[in-house]
C-alpha cells in the first residue's frame, strides 16, 4: 500500500483531458493545479493541441519522456481504457474522473470490468472511475474538479459522494476546519475503503479519518482492516442508506450494495468505527476529534452563566458514556469562596447572568484540580456578558490545562468575534449543548473502546484432521446432490466442534435398536426441512406398541427416507442459535429465545466472527434474552458460560466451513441447574 | 384571560426601579423602553430621583395622576410587595423581574407565597417574578433587560429560562427569525404556561407558539388547553430537566417540579402538542411552522443536484409520517424531456451536479402537477451551480404553488449569498438535509392529529346516586382508618363502574356457605397487602376436608382478619390494570402483561385520562402488549373491544374518584374465545 504515497503526494502528474474550453472538467482541474501553489511537475495531455495554458501540450501518456507518479483522467469514458493501457506501462497511478462506466449501464459495467482487468494486469492503482478527484492541502494539491484549496489540517476525509465533498469544503471554509486529505473513492472499482484506511494508517498528517459511505465493498476484509487502524486511529463513518427507499437511490447511484442496518452497526461496534447518524453528527465530531485529545476520564464539568442550557446539557448526558461528575468537597468550598450565593456550585457550575470573565477564569481554574477529564463552558450572551473576554480566558486556559476543553457558546450574531477567537484557539466550539456532548461522547467511546477490540477473536483449536473430515462431509453430500446434511452429518460436524447434541438411532428393518422410552421419531430427509409442519415429527413414543404405529406411518408418509429416533426430552428453556450469511460481512451467528416465543417476541442478537468469549457475554448480557442470565423473581439464572461456549464454537465453525448457507440449532436446551445445554435439533443447509 | 391583553400590550407603562447607573436592571429596562420606538406613554418611578433621562420621575405608582396599564417592577426582592400592594389599587398588570423569591431561599419562598395572596386579593396580572420581562416587537415594546428588538413575525416564544431568550434573540437575529412575542415567565407564581397558552390562543399575531419549560406547573389544566389551542394553533414545546440529574438542576433553579419522561411524552401526544428534544430541533420547527402552510399530505418530492444528500434525504425519512413519494408516470415522462439520461427520474430527482436553474424551474414545475404536500430542494455547491438563479427560481416558484417548499442549500460560505435570497423569500433553508425534513414532519404530524385531539373524553354515565355510593365506601373506610378497601368493598366499586369481577363468600362461623370446588381462600385486610408473599391465599382447595385444613390455617396465620372464597379459576392469559398517581398529569390508568411475565418482560404502557375508546385502541395496538390482539402463528387474537371497554370504564373511575391513591386489577384474565375478561383480584388503596 505504500506506493499509494506516490498516488497521494506525487511529484508529478499529468493531466489527460487537459482543457481551457469553459465548463469542460479538464479545465477546473487542469486550473486547480495549475493555480494553487502545487510545485511538482505538471504535463498537460491533449491531441488535440500544442499548447494550453501556454505550456506545452503532449498528445499521450506515453509520449512524455520524464518520470510521471501520477495521471489524473478526464475524457469520455469510451476512450479511457485505451488511454490507461497505453500509458500504464510508464504510469502506476491514475485518478480516473470521467463518469459512464457501471454507474450507468451495463456497457459501463462492462468497461469497467475491462479498466479492472488492466489494473490488475499492469499492476496499477486507480481512484475512481466516477470520482471527483482528490486535495493534498499539505502540498497545495487540488487534484479534483472542486474549487478552492481548503486548509491543511489534520482531518482525512473520504467519500462516496463527489457532492458531499463540495458541500464539505465549502463548510469547512466557513468554519476554518482543515483536512490532510480529501479523496473522492467514486464507483471504489479498486482503490476502496479499505485500500484507503490501510494507507491513512501510516499516514501521520491524519488524526482523523472521517468516511462517507453509501456501501461497504468487502466487509470481510473491512473487519479486519478498520480492526486494525481503529486501535490507533479514530475513524468517523458517516454509512448512508439505511433504508429499503435510500438503498434503491444508491443502486441508481453508484451500484454499490447497502448492507442491513443492523449488521452495519454491529459491525461498526465491532471494529471500533466511531459511527454517526447525519452529516450534522458526522461534522461536529470530526471537528471535535481534529482539535482536541481525548477526555482522560468519564468524568465532564459543565460551566454555565445560565441554568437552562445548564439543565439541556444535563439532559443531553442522557445515555452517553461520559458523565456529569460530582464535584469534590473541596472544589465546591473553593468555588464557594468566589462564586455568589444564588449561583450553583454543583455540576453544571452556575456562574449565574451577570458572569464576568473572572468568574470563568477562577471556576476553570478551581475545577481543573478535580479528577475529571473533560470541561465545556457555555455562554450566553446576556446582557453585560463580555463574550470576548471570555472566550480569550477559555483560551488562555486550554493553553495550560491537560483536560479536554469545549466550548458552547450559545448565540448567532453578538458572539461571532467570540466564536472566531475561540476556532483561532483551536477550541471546538458549538452553538448547542447537545451536539458539543454528543461529539465528545463519541470520541471517548472510541477512547475507551480501542483497547477492547480485539484483531484475532479466540482461537480455538480444531485438529486438522477433525476439520478436514467436517469439510469432506459438505463435500460428500454436495455430490450427492443433497442441499442438506442428515442429522447424521449434523451430529458428527457438531462433536468436532464440541457441541452437545442429542443422541440418536436410525431406524432400519435391519438393526436391533436399543430403545429407551419415551422416545421421539423423526423424518432426517434434505427433502422435508420443515419437519414439524409436514408431519414428520411424532413425539412422547410411550411403548412397543406406539413406536410400531409411529414407524408404520413414517414409513407410508416418507418412503424411502431415512427415519431415526431420539430420546424425548422435557422442555424447559429453549434457545435458537444459528448461522445466516450475510451479503457484506459474511458468517453471522444468531441467537435467540427459543419455543413458542420466537415469532411473537422475536428476541434475537447476533456476533460478527471471529468473536471473544468477554465480546460474547457482553452481547448476551446486553442482548434481549439477557434476563435468563440473571436471577429474578423465582428464576435461578441460567449458565452463561457455557451458552457463550457454544456461541463461540459456532462462530468458529462458522468461519472455517464457509460452504454452509444456513445453519439451524433448534432447540438449544438450556438449564440452570448444572446441566449443560443440549442441541435437540440441527439443519445444515449447504 | 382577555386582560392579559393590556399587560402585553400596553398604552402606558410604569417602570419601577428607573434607573441611570451603569449596570443596574432598572437602566437596561427603561433604555429599552424609551429608545427602541415604543410610542405609549412611559412614567419612570424612583423615589431617589426627580429626573432621570430627562423626564419627571415619580416617587411611587400611586403618584401617577394617569392611567397605567402595566407597572414593570425592577427594586429589590425585600421591596417588592409593598409597591404591589400600594400600587394595585390603580394599576392591575405587573412585570416582576426582581430575582430573589422562591428560587433562592425559605424566606424567599414566604415573600412569594405573600405576593400570590395579594395578587388574588387585588385580582392582579403578576408576570414573574425572577423573570427577565417580555417583548412585542409589533409596538416596539422591550419590556426586558435583554438588549435589542427582534423582528416582527408570527411566532410567540413563552420561556421559563431568560438565558434560553438571550441566545434566541442572538440566533434570530443572524438568521432573520421574527417574533409577535417573547415572554419570560420566571417562578410562574401566578402566569404560568397555562395562562399563556390560552391568552395567546387568540393572538393573531402569533402563527406558532414556542415554549422552553423545564417543568409542567398544573398538568390538569395543562391537558385541558393545550388540547383546546392544539386544535387551531401548532405549540412546539421543549421541555427539559428529562433525567434525575437534570430535575436536579432544575430545582435549584426554579423549584419547579419535573415529571416523569414518559408521562410528559404521553401527555403531549395527547394533546396534539409538537415536541422537540434539542434547542437546534425547537429552533428549526418553529422556524419553518412560522415560514410556510402544512403540508396537504404526506407525499414528499426531494429534487437534488447530487446523489449523496439524495441518499441522506431518503435515510431521514425513515420513521417520519411524511413520505417520499411514487411519482407519476405523466411527471416521470416529462421530466426524461428536458433531464439528461444519467439523472434519476425516480424520487428523489437527481438533476445530476451540473444542473443550471433551468433543470431545477422546470423539474419545480413538472412535479407541481403532482398530488404531493411538498417538496424538498437540494442544492450542493458543485464547480458551475448558479447558486443565486437557483435560489431566485425557488422563489419565485414558491409564489405559483400551493405546495409546501422547504430548501437545503448544503454548504457554508460561497452559498452565503444564496441563503440570504431564500431568507427574504420567507423559504425555510436548512443547510441539513436531515433537519428540513424533521422539521417538515414535525408540522405534518401537527396537521394530521390536530382533528384527532379529543377536548372531552367518552363520557360513561355512571348513576348519580351509584357514584355517590362509590364515595362513600372510600369515605367509610377512611373513618375505621383502614387505608386500604375490602374485597367487599372493591367488588362493589367495579360493579359500580361496569368491570366483571370474580364472586366471592365471606367465610365465618355463622354464616352457610354455598362450596363449589375447586376454590381458593384468601385473607382480605388492608394488613396484608401482599397476600401472595405472605401465605394469605391457599388455591386449589378440592374438598371439604381441604376447605377445613385450610381454614384452620387461615385463622391461626390471620386472627380476627376477614378470609373469603373464590371459585379457582383456570389462569391462562393475564394481565395487569392499574391507577397510579402522577405529580404532574393526575392519575394515569397502567395497563401491561401480568403472570410470571410482569417482572421480566414489562410490558406495560398507560393512558392519560380522559380518554376515548378510540384513542385506548390506538394505544393498546402500539403497545407491547399488541401481539395479544393479532393473530399470530397458533393463536386466535383476544377481545380488543372488551379490554378497552375495561380500560374506558377504569380511566373514569380514575378521574371520578380522586382519593384513590393506587388501584390494581392483578390479573384480570382475559380470553379469546368470546367469554368475558374478569378481574379476580383487586387492591385499592386510598
Amino acid at each position: 500500500m505504500d506506493n499509494l504515497r506516490k498516488l497521494f503526494d506525487p511529484k508529478s502528474i499529468a493531466i489527460v483531458g487537459a482543457s481551457e474550453e469553459k465548463g469542460k472538467v479538464g479545465k477546473a482541474i487542469s486550473e486547480n493545479i495549475l493555480n494553487l501553489g502545487y510545485e511538482g511537475k505538471v504535463f498537460l495531455v491533449n491531441p488535440k493541441h500544442e499548447k494550453l495554458f501556454n505550456r506545452e501540450c503532449y498528445p499521450s501518456i506515453e509520449s512524455i519522456r520524464e518520470p510521471v507518479d501520477l495521471a489524473i483522467i478526464a475524457i469520455p469514458a469510451k476512450f479511457v481504457n485505451q488511454a490507461i493501457q497505453n500509458g500504464g506501462d510508464s504510469v502506476k497511478n491514475f485518478v480516473v474522473i470521467s463518469a459512464g462506466f457501471s454507474e450507468t449501464s451495463e456497457e459501463g459495467k462492462k468497461l469497467e470490468q475491462e479498466l479492472l482487468e488492466i489494473a490488475k494486469e499492469k499492476k496499477l492503482n486507480i481512484l475512481g472511475p466516477n470520482c471527483l478527484g482528490f486535495i493534498a492541502p499539505k502540498i497545495k494539491l487540488n487534484a479534483s474538479f472542486a474549487g478552492g484549496l481548503p486548509n491543511f489540517g489534520n482531518i482525512s476525509f473520504v467519500s462516496q459522494s463527489g457532492a458531499i465533498i463540495s458541500a464539505l469544503l465549502d463548510i469547512a471554509s466557513r468554519d476554518n476546519i482543515g483536512f490532510s486529505n480529501i479523496i473522492s473513492i467514486g464507483n471504489k472499482m479498486s482503490l476502496s475503503e479499505n485500500e484507503l484506511l490501510e494507507y491513512l494508517e501510516n499516514d501521520e498528517d491524519s488524526k482523523v479519518i472521517g468516511m462517507y459511505l453509501e456501501g461497504i465493498k468487502d466487509g470481510i476484509r473491512f473487519k479486519e482492516i478498520a480492526k486494525k487502524i481503529s486501535k490507533s486511529k479514530p475513524v468517523v463513518i458517516l454509512k448512508a442508506g439505511k433504508t429499503e427507499k435510500s438503498q434503491r437511490a444508491i443502486s441508481s447511484h453508484t451500484g454499490a450494495l447497502a448492507g442491513s442496518e443492523e449488521i452495519i452497526k454491529a459491525l461498526f461496534k465491532k471494529t471500533g468505527v466511531i459511527r454517526v447518524d447525519s452529516l450534522d453528527e458526522f461534522i461536529n465530531t470530526m471537528r471535535l476529534i481534529s482539535l482536541v485529545n481525548p477526555p482522560a476520564n468519564e468524568k465532564t464539568a459543565v460551566i454555565t452563566n445560565a441554568g437552562g442550557p445548564g439543565v439541556l446539557a444535563t439532559d443531553a448526558f442522557s445515555g452517553k458514556e461520559i458523565k456529569l461528575s460530582e464535584l469534590d468537597g473541596k472544589t465546591k468550598e473553593k468555588l464557594r469562596e468566589f462564586l455568589p450565593k444564588e449561583s450553583s456550585i454543583e455540576n453544571p457550575i452556575d456562574l449565574l447572568g451577570d458572569a464576568q470573565e473572572d468568574r470563568y477564569e477562577k471556576t476553570l481554574e478551581s475545577v481543573d484540580a478535580e479528577n475529571i477529564g473533560s470541561i465545556i463552558t457555555i455562554l450566553t450572551p446576556q446582557e453585560n456578558t463580555p463574550f470576548d473576554k471570555i472566550a480569550q480566558k477559555i483560551s488562555a486556559f486550554k493553553e495550560k490545562t491537560q483536560k479536554t476543553i469545549v466550548a458552547v457558546f450559545l448565540g448567532g450574531k453578538k458572539i461571532e468575534k467570540s466564536v472566531e477567537i475561540l476556532k483561532n484557539s483551536k477550541i471546538p466550539n458549538y452553538t448547542f449543548p447537545e451536539d458539543a456532548i454528543n461529539a465528545l461522547d463519541k470520541y471517548y467511546q472510541w477512547e475507551i473502546n480501542k483497547n477492547k477490540i480485539d484483531i484475532r477473536g479466540n482461537a480455538i483449536e480444531i485438529d486438522k484432521n477433525k476439520s478436514e473430515k467436517a469439510e469432506n462431509i459438505i463435500k460428500n453430500a454436495r455430490l450427492e446432490n443433497r442441499t442438506a446434511l442428515y442429522f447424521r452429518e449434523a451430529k458428527e460436524i457438531m462433536d468436532i466442534y464440541g457441541i452437545d447434541t442429542i443422541e440418536f438411532q436410525e431406524v432400519n428393518a435391519e438393526k436391533e435398536l436399543e430403545i429407551d422410552f419415551p422416545m421421539v421419531m423423526k423424518v432426517d430427509s434434505d427433502k422435508v426441512l420443515h419437519k414439524t409442519d409436514k408431519q414428520g415429527v411424532i413425539l412422547n413414543i410411550g411403548d412397543e406398541n406406539d413406536f410400531r404405529e409411529a414407524y408404520q406411518k413414517m414409513s407410508e408418509n416418507f418412503p424411502k427416507e431415512n427415519i431415526i429416533i431420539q430420546p424425548m426430552q422435557r422442555i424447559e428453556t429453549e434457545l435458537i442459535l444459528g448461522i445466516k450469511k450475510d451479503e457484506t460481512v459474511g458468517p453471522i451467528v444468531i441467537f435467540g429465545l427459543g419455543g413458542i416465543y420466537t415469532e411473537i417476541f422475536k428476541m434475537v442478537d447476533f456476533l460478527i466472527p471471529s468473536v471473544t468469549i468477554s465480546e460474547i457475554k457482553e452481547t448476551i448480557l446486553k442482548s434481549p434474552i439477557k434476563f435468563l442470565f440473571e436471577e429474578t423473581r423465582g428464576q435461578k439464572a441460567y449458565d452463561i458460560e457455557n451458552v457463550a461456549d457454544i456461541l463461540l464454537k459456532l462462530s468458529v465453525l462458522a468461519e472455517n466451513l464457509n460452504e454452509i448457507k444456513e445453519f439451524d440449532i433448534n432447540p438449544l436446551l438450556i438449564y440452570n441447574d448444572g446441566r449443560k445445554s443440549l442441541a435437540i435439533d440441527v439443519k445444515i443447509i449447504i
